[in-house]
């Protein structure tokens, strides 16, 4: 299989978009890509990482980007092992650490984690030797999300550069939007972004991006339209008065697309989805819609970045 | 292995036993006679499904009938992946179709649900391209259930029709008994159903079954006894005063059987036992139990059921 | 591979070192140490137990323990399977009966189990015909953290015999405690307790080891200090009046070490650390501490003992 060859890959960690450089995404993309094919195929699988263990550290619950994670460490051939851990039992990071190094210590050679502290993933990478995938940390980043929405779009409108990408939401709470903002300046796109004030951090146009409040501007000429996910338990802290008021003036739906959009506009979200508020039925399981398309490709991404950082931990024929 | 030839099978879910029909449920049981031998083997495993992906979608905790699916599916080489979901998450059946069409993107080929709301594996169906196994639906349906405690009896007496057969419990209540009740008349049985009037359901008899509302009259003649597991919690409901009210009226012990059933009479319980309420220990363990069976024979059964499924999903080598 | 002759082994279950005689704790060992040199190997695996099913079975939500006999079925070749459990549907043995045989009845052939009863694994090894492996009953004994304790120990200082091992912490209600103190004895070692006289069970000493309720008594002249996980949760109990006071009397750190401890003493502990508390990070951490090991020399113990167990439950090629 010649998609196995290695690409010209120095990094241990995937930490955040903010580590890479363009041609560091590239080669990610690429190598996603030759993955996106071994999925077609009858037996959807590569025998290519025998022998690495990848364990997956969630402090929350079963997710569906855990499972994203498990797949695609398996369907690549490495094993995998699961800790489930409250995030309560990480009060202290002596805590965590010692949680890695056990893991380590049982040769493990990865280390998917999810956690509610910003920059835990980080941290990790200074204490141990596994190499750490950040499967969003806080409201910090969450780089795999952006690498396979980046994915859907390049493989969808076959380029990035140039492209004018609005995201919506409350930007200031999610870690999506500010690995989905660093993927896209890096590669070149205009990206604006959408929604309450109150949602909207101050000085996020030094980023090199626009600001609107209002939906219909960022809907105008946009090529790609990013959804993200309302999170209604924060409404209650009265950033906007109720769901019923954010569908109404931020919710995108067949209408407002109809009157503002281009005509073949790529609209995205990062599931799940909360129907009927930030999103309207028909649009979800509309024409313009990637949405199952990015959890596809979720899979690919996530074997891609496996494969890539797995190099620093194949043991040579030597090593036996 | 001659045992994994394709027969005669055209149907893309197992939704209940109401959609199968007698010459369907043989080929399920002839199947899972045929991988029951695969079973006894040193090795007992198959890798007859090799890139199919089988996912569980069990809306409960962690149940026997959950892992005998798991079991099965390993066994006969096919690769698992399981959602953890609170019944609650489901409220709106969108984000079930959510969840259903999440799964597919991810390339998984079946679907084996267990969910509170009858009907709700016949929506699943309808939405995606998955096939869909019920593994019990609300007060429904619970078919692999039933078709395991079919080929428990066949493989013990070696025949269904004309056997008596009675179930004794909250009929009412019971998926197992509905769908015990479907499969068994289907294939030539008597049915009789016993239990206290408050838990047999006005009509019943409608369905060709015979009703009694006295333990000696259906254990009396019955080649075999099916004792349904009574949810205690229920009691709370007034069905009947108390569990050892139930116990003494409802209760199958040793004194009972000796008084009134065949000498040769097959006992059967789905488990887990609530012992000494519903069935006695001396039954329970005793020489006409075959409860520890109708275990081994789900794994078969799920087996076959997963199998012949799973070729409306084999990919030919032309798609290669 | 030569290392994977069977040994002269005839148990069939490990309940406790109480029911091992020196011999066969020395052919565990010996079989750890072949283990370790696979999980060495760029691919830790050898295909030694196909066929062979190890159903996990612990009450407690899952830990390292678990995950540590997981990640050993799974290098061994053997599949699993886990059932989580509460421990309260366990409260009549009848359920536990049923659980087992439910287990057997799925083709499992080896059960470890952790219950917070005592002799909980004994019962299963009279009911059943799976080998049972104690992974830790009650306040009673720990067999598996016992003999990887003994590997690590010979595997730093090359011998068992004639050394002096401290062991530091609540020994009343230490199954880590009981069953080190049973290895090591068996193996000639001479073994001193350490602890608040609330935490030292009256007539250990009976046992054949020595007392003392002063720390630097415990670490003078030792080869060895385990020091046990203090159970913050029992402080609420009073046994002693404070972390902060059990750290002051009973804490090893580095300044105790120095004082009085031999320069090349082995600090261990079972894991995870209440840093600070029981043991100073200085210790944890530094050149003494074979902590890290212990863990990656439990994946080679568990690796033995299943191994070893699993004899018990190979299908001949007659069977086929």
């Amino acid at each position: 299989m010649s998609e196995l060859k290695v690409p010209k890959w120095n990094k241990k960690h995937l930490l955040g978009i903010t580590e890479l450089d363009k041609s560091e995404i590239e080669i990610i993309l690429d190598q996603a890509a030759s993955f996106k094919e071994v999925l077609s195929r009858p037996i959807p699988k590569v025998p290519a990482l025998r022998g690495i263990t990848v364990a997956m550290l969630f402090c929350e619950p079963s997710t569906r980007t855990k499972l994203s994670f498990d797949l695609a460490a398996k369907r690549i051939g490495a094993d995998t092992m699961s800790l489930a851990m409250a995030s309560s039992s990480f009060v202290k990071g002596e805590t965590l650490r010692d949680t890695l190094l056990n893991i380590e210590a049982m040769r493990a050679e990865m280390v998917v984690i999810r956690h509610s502290c910003s920059g835990a993933p980080h941290m990790l990478a200074k204490w141990g030797k596994a190499s750490i995938i950040n499967a969003g940390d806080g409201f910090h980043e969450h780089p795999t999300q952006a690498l396979l929405d980046t994915f859907t779009v390049q493989e969808k409108l076959g380029r990035i550069k140039g492209l004018n990408v609005s995201i919506v939401g409350d930007i200031s709470h999610s870690r999506v939007a500010m690995s989905n903002i660093l993927a896209l300046t890096k590669l070149g796109a205009n990206v604006t972004v959408c929604g309450p004030k109150t949602m909207i951090p101050m000085g996020i146009d030094k980023l090199g991006i626009n600001i609107t409040y209002d939906i219909k501007d960022a809907v105008h000429k946009a090529d790609v339209v990013n959804i993200l996910r309302i999170q209604r338990e924060r409404q209650e802290e009265a950033f906007f008065p109720s769901s019923r008021e954010y569908a109404e003036h931020f919710g995108v739906n067949k209408a407002l697309l109809k009157k503002y959009a281009k005509k073949d506009v790529v609209i995205m979200h990062p599931g799940p989805i909360n129907r009927e508020i930030e999103l309207s039925n028909d649009v979800a399981d509309g024409e313009h819609s990637v949405i199952l398309e990015q959890v596809t490709n979720g899979v690919a991404v996530r074997m891609a970045i496996i494969f890539l950082l797995s190099h620093f931990h194949m043991h040579s024929e030597a090593e036996k």
